[in-house]
């Protein structure tokens, strides 16, 4: 018996798990979805063969409906955690929980003390290549990290109204690569970040920016350097390189089709335009292992505490680019997770 | 609502669709499973959590069998074959329909008569990556075929039984080349076939070999050349080329993981190791493909005239490599597809 | 000391030894050019610093030719060989020595009676890439070959006005890898030539073909298959791959500049487009090689017998495309290099 | 007539360049090698084929000396330009002119003032992969730089005692990098380093770094990244990226042999191991470039002022390393080049 899902959002990441809960999950099964516009529900229940509930609710109490997955709006994230938490569903939401660190706090404080499972949306760690390399890294394979190095860039931007509401680039985009700098090379003591409005509008008229590098020291004396693009024109990249001191890993991007197109002189094929094409196992693993989660009661991958974490790194970064120098931070142990302080911030 | 399956016969290639339908396919979906051996029945029907029939005639009238898929052993498929088509179900059948010629006729003739759809188990004809190549072959981006090139080959050999009763080498492994060569290249006037069994045991004993180069002559005067191993070692491989007067394409195959790992003066990246591995999405594709035929009252993008082509082409290879010498053959345009005679042979 | 080196023929392939002996080789230097166009052979000299010859017979006696290489048209090979012989100079020259067999055997009679080395323009057998995988086979890495592999593809075909004069398809393009089959995967014992002229012309009219697949069997019992083409379009191409019981080598093709190019969707990289991109550093390579057997009286990596056989294969090739049949062909292993008889030819 | 080159200092790049004078350069010829250790002097002359000069003073005017290139120790080279500038000489020296600026403004002013070209070894810029890719750049192919992405690295570091000399791993490592920046994307405004001893000994006690990530802000308000290695283990690496509005360009490393080994489930090749086997054009080019200069009076592609700028660049690299902060700088044009300022920082 598949673990009956509930989903609540169904915008362009909703449709994605939708998608991966119609075709991918083994594990994991599509029971009803909501949306706050009943005619998107209504259309999206309609092409899974599902019901729609009229309410967040609703969808809660469904029958079959065992665990809910939010890709709602982030403003509506942390309400929908306290709710599914109080109704004792497992809860899988998108990142980040939430843009206010008091309210983040208070979601995780609800699930943890409804002790349901709760999983967030960093799918790269769910990802088979990224996976495969780090089962090799903490194999030993690899030995002492010496600089990791990851690119995280999109085609085109998002619509401006959404860039508005996004947090700003790094805890929008450099969220996902400040995690996945945790997952595989240890914690982080300081940040430095810059950023520019390469491609000018919208992004100048935000404050906000398009294109960043930001600068990681680790605990154990190793460097990072993630790059990150909203403009790179080409297409959708995520490659990361971790370099150590018995080996190198490189995990790059497939082509979406695997042919080569010849004409005089030259060799060409596709790349890859957006994270649903890069990421379709990743999108299902992610959600196959939360419904593992909830089945078996094993501990999620990635808990709310890593999203914590990658949010405050997030905040770091904003205001290292903000106040154009190094923010150093404090990873501390709890019985939860690795808690970020950022001390000289208010953070 | 999905198609439902019922999935006959569970050996190696019957798991892969089982596979498929359980969590790749988003039109077809598993009703019912039979086997056999009732234990093997059992477990797979278990794990997937569908009911197992007792024989096949109950598959065929369990409710919610929409179609059947065919995977058992070919000696029983032109049987069953006949078997639903009595019973009005829809055929998905694997290759070859039978390695007896007459048979498969009545088979064909049993589902033409019943009047119900009809595919064969060329999965080729459905990956993204050969579909995309060929699509734009026939938009004439490639113009002319001038030379037509395709590799398949096995890591390791099956079990000296299964050989035995597997038609021999052009049946049961270049038969899946010849399609392709069909469809990418056009009809086909003359094969010269060239065999050798180089790893020795058990080949030899068999009378059988192990590596191939098949060449073929087209209508339009383009060469093909095949060339397939059983031993080839290193893993398995399916890689095409076309080269033609306006461009060359090439497929080739992804890797299994996509990352490098370095190590000094080195790099080393996996190789897939089995058709499983390549082609997880062509074997849901075909399924779908089919689902949606039987759903919407399409034709099948491969037919039993496809199999019967490839089919003579692989015995005309065969007998070529028997005889040492050149084998014409003549395909004839019918309304229900195109068959081959071969002149000088009794075929 | 250099060993001074007397070029005679500065057409294209002259012109390519030309260079290397400016720039690329350290062994070989040029002497003195010679070219029965003198404007032709005056051009070169000026632009090579170095004096031309009036004739051939003054080439051979000036004053720092320690060695002569023909790259002249291959119909005065034979000639020039007999002549350079006979003055005791040892030989560098282009494929064919002869279109005529009686002739190339008297040439390689003059030479050996002279006593001077005596090395064929086989330039893969000194590329650094073939070569390191040779030195791998040899050492046994590969263990037993399976199956030999190769193409060779010209982008553009010669004027109609060289393919008249060029002994046709297999004499012409074959031989390279005729020789290259020998080299990597041992000795012929029966040859299956196919051949069209897809372009149509002016291949059609002059009876020769421009598409070409030719299937081998090897001493050993492996096969072997070469496909080449004068009009490939894409670019030059010349790749190998050897399949063995214990590992499998590819040979590819490096791209000139070595970066992507990428715009929205789609990378892109340069193709070799002749031979000059594909083989500068095997050029220079080989009339290195050449002068250091002159200077240190080692034998030729690549004799005048083994010219002798590649051309015979050619032979059997052309014999079985006109006639639509395999040809058995003997080696025979004589003190000089192995001669091949082909029993049923006349050859 | 090739253009004489006396040759200064033959340790590991001055061997280098004596091999590319040999055989790969068609413009520059070896004409006379001098060492501080006559030993050295000899062994190469004689391998050469050319004189050893007893003197620097010598070498200069030893017949046939058109020009000298320095590769002896950085501490001597701008006592010899200086000696070279009073000779009439035009001189081609390796990076850096010095690790003390005023002694470097010097050997400027002195080769200035004899009106000799003066040429630094940034020998990217003549490789012809950097060299394509740039010109496409200029072309507008690419349009408005976004980001600048750079990694040189090193497999082992060089022994303890040079580190010790070498001016820091800014000076010696990054200051091609700089280079490459200023040439692809355009002049530097901020200069962000940080490093670190991520191997240990002998950088620890040395109080130098083996890793290094230095961020830029260009005029035109892209970013760049550089990153560094001297401990990088899998082998040599110099690959750059630039992002810009139009089209993103990469430009990678070739393999030194062109063949791929494939065994069970796996598929390997080599990287290039140093500098030498990635950059053999390279270091031929840069030679013939300057000797053209010198023969045609054009100026050289990479000046004394160019050299100065990088070198200051990576000073201010140094001192942001060592401050923890951002160090601004100020590109100023002058009719001789590009002339640094560094504010706040002495410099």
């Amino acid at each position: 018996m598949k673990i009956g899902i509930g989903l609540a959002g169904l915008g362009r990441m909703g449709r994605v798990h939708a998608a991966s809960l119609a075709s991918r999950c083994s594990v994991a099964g599509l029971a009803c979805v909501y949306d706050a516009d009943p005619a998107v529900a209504q259309e999206v229940a309609s092409s899974s063969g599902v019901p729609a509930a009229p309410s967040f609710e609703a969808l809660l109490g469904f029958p079959g409906v065992d665990a809910v997955a939010i890709a709602a709006p982030t403003a509506v994230h942390a309400g929908m955690c306290a709710l599914a938490a109080a109704a004792g569903r497992p809860v899988f939401c998108e990142k980040p929980v939430s843009l206010d660190r008091g309210a983040t706090l208070e979601a995780l404080a609800a699930v943890e003390a409804a002790g349901v499972p709760f999983q967030v949306g960093f799918h790269r760690r769910f990802d088979p290549d990224w996976a495969a390399a780090v089962r090799r890294i903490r194999a030993g394979e690899l030995g002492d990290v010496y600089l990791f190095r990851t690119s995280l860039r999109d085609m085109a931007p998002p619509p401006a109204g959404f860039l508005a509401r996004s947090g700003g680039f790094f805890v929008d985009v450099t969220i996902h690569d400040l995690d996945t700098a945790r997952w595989m090379a240890g914690e982080v003591v300081a940040v430095t970040a810059h950023g520019t409005a390469a491609s000018g509008e919208p992004f100048t008229s935000l404050g906000d920016i398009d294109t960043a590098v930001v600068v990681l020291r680790f605990e154990g004396g190793a460097l990072g350097v993630i790059d990150n693009s909203r403009v790179a024109g080409y297409g959708y990249e995520c490659s990361t390189e971790v370099m150590g001191r018995l080996a190198t890993v490189r995990i790059d991007h497939p082509q979406v089709r695997h042919y080569e197109w010849l004409t005089p002189g030259r060799a060409e094929h596709d790349l890859p335009r957006d994270f649903g094409q890069r990421y379709p196992d990743a999108y299902a693993a992610e959600l196959d292992g939360f419904a593992r989660s909830v089945r078996d009661g094993t501990p999620p991958l990635v808990t709310g505490w890593d999203a914590l974490a990658a949010f405050d790194l997030a905040r770091a970064a904003d205001l290292s680019w903000r106040s154009g120098r190094t923010v150093a931070v404090e990873p501390q142990r709890t019985p939860s997770g690795v808690v970020y302080r950022v001390p000289d911030s208010g953070l």
